[in-house]
């Protein structure tokens, strides 16, 4: 007997833009796996999901906690005691649903989780259950489009330098720089080198309650920045029904 | 009296990808347009959709033929017939949701819609609502992450040459290749040349009952390709909790 171990995307904050499959799933699961940073963090993906899922009888619902913190000192025993809480139920034959918040394959724990499997839990079947990324949901709370037509996109996570930057934007039509809170000085400094510092905005925690849009960049201090944020540039070039372009994008009509 | 256009993403083709958003929002609206190719086409997001709709009293249901052609002369007067339709539903205040395939402003006929509103449509307040797209949807069919850590990610729509395309394989650690169908001799020399053939991957309609996934891309004759197809590449190259970048990746945990 072996169980399933199913990374399931609650989408990016708003309980409505989970998947009607994310639901069933949840409700389904014998066990909910729930990643949080600390004992004392209820959780941003089962806060998302709760209110969806309700009350199942005889479910379990299993926090486990992965410190926000590089040290793996710190980390690895917590990796650890997931393992071992995970490993019997997924023995037993559970059907175990982790959650993320996002997608589970976008810079997310279960990741992590999900190439431990063979090793750590042989036997057990893994799924994964698609959301609603902050790729396209940061889009949709400004209506700027990700991309049209012939137009190119790159997703970069905040890990570059002022020089790097610029090439990625000098090259992509649209540029998503995700968990820009540490790096905002070098993304305005390229911005405005490459003159798009107009065709950038700063959105944290989009479609959630707390949802922050800042057109102006310059305007942003460390202290307002969040870690669930990104910068969008969408430089929109190339792109316009109208503008001339139209026969070489309408291809990509759908 | 004005109305609202909202752009609702479907998602990749499962009906229970959809969000609850989309189903409450194409349940409550006025008027459902529904683009389609062509007279004869039933239009994949309205198949996606329909059953989670079902019937709506006084609902009206708007199909809006786009055909696929780069010919503007076929196309102008396809989109004058659109406004033309939609004009007097938001002017009379109607709720009107405009569905696509995969998420409404990842290479969607909404794109060009929406640019199109201060003009057509004065007074008319707009929405979007995300979706599940091929982005996710793709790397959760075959269960490959799309990024971990510090990882990054270009999507590129089928307009590269090998040159082009050589650049953004070296520069990116995952590369999702849109519609590929009418490129993948290119593609397929591309990935052969930079040693990346084996972590290469065609999958055509995920999470339909029709997804084909294919890991031999050597294998793939034109005949073979379909129009909602992509190529996804992942390098792997940096990623790995046990492969001692745990520490560095970590801080991404959510």
């Amino acid at each position: 007997m072996s169980g399933v171990l199913i990374g399931v995307g609650v989408g990016p904050g708003a309980p409505d833009l989970m998947t009607l499959r994310a639901v069933n799933t949840l409700r389904s699961a014998d066990v909910i796996a729930i990643p949080r940073r600390s004992v004392y963090d209820e959780s941003l993906a089962w806060r998302i999901a709760k209110d969806n899922v309700g009350e199942v009888p005889g479910q379990e619902r299993l926090f486990l906690t992965f410190p926000m913190t590089k040290d793996p000192e710190r980390l690895r025993p917590a990796w650890e005691e997931a393992y071992a809480q995970l490993a019997p139920r997924l023995a037993a034959g559970k059907k175990v649903a982790f959650i993320t918040e996002g997608d589970p394959l976008v810079y997310s724990t279960f990741i992590y989780l999900l190439a431990e499997v063979p090793q750590r839990f042989p036997g057990t079947r893994t799924e994964v259950v698609p959301a609603v990324s902050s790729i396209t949901a940061v889009p949709a709370a400004v209506q700027i489009p990700v991309a049209d037509g012939q137009e190119r996109i790159a997703v970069l996570p905040a890990t570059y330098g002022v020089e790097d930057l610029t090439r990625v934007l000098r090259d992509f039509d649209t540029v998503l720089l995700m968990k820009v809170s540490s790096v905002m000085p070098q993304v305005v400094e390229a911005l405005e080198r490459e003159g798009l510092l107009d065709r950038a905005v700063y959105v944290s925690r989009a479609s959630t309650g707390q949802e922050k849009v800042v057109r102006d960049l310059r305007s942003i201090r460390n202290d307002k920045c969040d870690y669930f944020s990104m910068v969008m540039v969408a430089k929109k070039d190339r792109s316009g029904v109208l503008a001339g372009r139209f026969a070489q994008t309408a291809e990509v009509a759908r």
